[in-house]
């Protein structure tokens, strides 16, 4: 598949359905996840599959709590002022992220990317030698056809779920990924257009110039 | 390009050309960059282009300065009792950094990423959100035969950095990303085994058999 197709048409797939998905296309996904920088190179990383039943079942309760409460906070809802696409958009993406929430433990593999934690406490950058390779592993997934979306969910219930999956002191998880071959149909998702979110030489301060459609 | 050989030869390069990157060019990258998921699909990202030599400078001084530390605590040395081959290799990548630390102004083009902080504490999950659109932005300059690597050595001054950047309050930088066009050849960088760093349903435990080429 042709890069920025992969790039452009991967939506976070919530729907999945339950079939098996084979190791090997597990090992090309996280094959390719590895080929993603690290600082130093260091690569202090380590992927988690998951398929156990019973497992997966007390995560998902965990997580179907976290997105309860998290939805009762107003997550993912539209202002009532918004504009009508806009909160038909946003519905359906909180209906679908309501689907995941009660069928995660339907999806056939779920993968862990964890990484090592150092002594400081974590910075916005702490993250920046684990999330390039979960961006590869989900590209290459949905180069396989394979759906996935990020999700931190579970992370109410950390110590629990590092506890479940026997992470070490000084480990900690990045995400959970829910992975299998999509309901819906692959497609560019919303975004704001890049002008809006491009600045040059100083936040606030436009690098493009003004364009047609990007009002 | 093909996905699966942006992302296998998508090495950090350090040793870029001055030649000036084409405004369409830093659009194409940066269009690709926001395709990446979001938390809650809230995009709360922003992309600074710097090209102004004032600015870089003073930049490249204080990363110069950070390097140096970073070099004196012994950052990026193989441990004396390495492979010879290993300890080359770690040769070679800390000449390549040196070299990026010595020249980061006369790249054509730095872009910050830059992300909106909560008021909660970071985590190592406070990343998940830009990081994932860094390595889209990195995939994207690749496919266009332009050079990146991802740094984050400025953040030793950060608040100096943020202050000449003017970022408002609640914003922060993600990484600093040098561009240019490489001086160096693409290629794919080593990696441990992804055998050694796969673990099924709990940490530790290996995923895929054993295989005659992961000793």
């Amino acid at each position: 598949m042709e890069l920025f197709e992969a790039m452009y048409t991967l939506r976070s797939m919530r729907r999945l359905k339950p079939d098996p998905i084979p190791d090997e296309q597990i090992r090309t996904i996280l094959d390719a996840a590895i080929r993603a920088a690290s600082g130093g190179n260091q690569q202090s990383w380590a992927f988690i599959v998951v398929r156990d039943r019973a497992v997966k079942d007390e995560i998902a309760a965990i997580y179907l709590e976290g997105w309860r409460a998290l939805k009762a906070s107003g997550y993912g809802q539209a202002p009532p002022d918004a504009p009508e696409e806009e909160r038909r958009r946003q519905g359906r993406v909180l209906r679908s992220a309501e689907h995941l929430a009660e069928h995660l433990a339907d999806a056939p593999v779920w993968i862990f990317p964890c990484a090592r934690i150092g002594s400081q406490p974590p910075t916005l950058t702490s993250g920046s030698s684990i999330y390039p390779a979960v961006q590869n592993l989900m590209l290459a997934a949905r180069a396989l056809g394979i759906g996935t979306t990020l999700t931190t969910i579970y992370r109410r219930e950390n110590a629990r779920v590092s506890a479940l999956l026997g992470l070490p002191e000084g480990w900690d998880t990045a995400a959970l990924i829910p992975l299998g071959y999509p309901e819906g149909k692959w497609g560019t998702a919303a975004r704001q257009p890049v002008e809006t979110v491009t600045y040059g030489e100083r936040f606030g301060q436009p690098f493009f110039g003004p364009t047609a459609d990007s009002d």
